[in-house]
């Protein structure tokens, strides 16, 4: 069976939300990251990152968001989560996936995980004192440009809405009103009241 | 036909050898970076990020190095630059891409690049600091766990060494030592002999 290591509040959501989506049968191993868990001996063994998630399947372990996605969708095509037969529009999903890891992922990670660009206190504050420009400018750019409507690649739910919801999800914490920017806030709240995405965020803990 | 984006210097020398290697036909228009060429608006029109890659196809526009790179393996399958016909394998190769495009760039890009993350001038100077610390991190990593040899996936020449090979050859500039990754080191030098890389590189003014 499936198993993915997860933790609250990060972005291992999106993956747990394609594996509702798809119908997998898959466990959850759900790490404390406020604990440290991904940096114990246990985990970097499975992950040598130290970072969720990780999702361990039959043929060995696979890390990082857009090839987890994609790789759900192609192990589920029944689901329909990706444009799997069209090359052109898959690279458009996975352009938007690799935009949300290395652009808006890092743009968040800048509040609380200075600490990986610099040792130095003062720096790490200044670093948290951007992220609402940066994350809103982000999300500008999503706004305008990337989220077709009424999902990120148009009519059908694809893997990307899942990814695309849990950063939004995000923006509230990183002072950014999510109202300024209508289409992905409707967007947010159409995949919440997904049954799939409801039964995911079910499992979190009270 | 195909127009890519280019400055050099930069990661888009990683679509342009695996165009090189796929044998399309393609020109490239180059910006300067450092004449902030990608903020024109002309560009900005083509690529709303400001950014390069960005990849001019029949169909659109395409961005992001994970995505380019798998589409030119689709498109030009007799290359077989990605294991298209294995999930799981195409699923290892677009992690070992995510982690390039969305950590080793990432801590690369805090040399010069800090301004994105902090207004602050001395913060800035602390990132460009810590980035000899982390991207001799990211490539001790990539040594000890993601590099299988001779090439990034094993056997094969795949996407994953063209942008593998992009992104190592900035370690000197980085004040990192290439000779501290003996098989990062030979894996570079190995990519750079093969003759569409030769041709790729062969393009840059002197």
């Amino acid at each position: 069976m499936l198993k993915l290591f997860h933790a609250w509040g990060s972005c291992s959501l999106a993956p747990m939300i394609a594996l509702e989506e798809a119908g997998a049968d898959y466990e959850v191993a759900v790490l404390s990251t406020r604990d440290g868990d991904q940096r114990r001996a246990e985990y970097l063994a499975i992950n040598p990152k130290g970072r969720v998630p990780a999702l361990v399947t039959d043929r060995g372990v696979l890390t990082e968001n857009p090839a987890i996605l994609a790789w759900i969708a192609q192990a589920y095509p029944d689901a329909r989560l990706a444009p799997l037969d069209d090359p052109w529009a898959f690279g458009q999903a996975q352009a938007f996936n690799s935009y949300l890891c290395a652009t808006v992922h890092v743009a968040h990670a800048h509040k609380h995980r200075g600490y990986r660009w610099t040792d130095d206190k003062q720096a790490q504050a200044e670093l948290t004192r951007k992220v609402p420009e940066t994350m809103s400018a982000c999300f500008q750019l999503i706004e305008d440009e990337m989220l077709m409507g009424p999902y990120v690649l148009g009519k059908a739910f694809s893997i990307c809405d899942a990814y695309l919801f849990t950063l939004a999800d995000w923006l509230e914490g990183d002072d950014v009103d999510p109202r300024q920017f209508p289409k992905v806030h409707e967007h947010r709240e159409r995949v919440r009241v997904r049954p799939a995405v409801s039964k995911a965020l079910a499992q979190q803990p009270a």
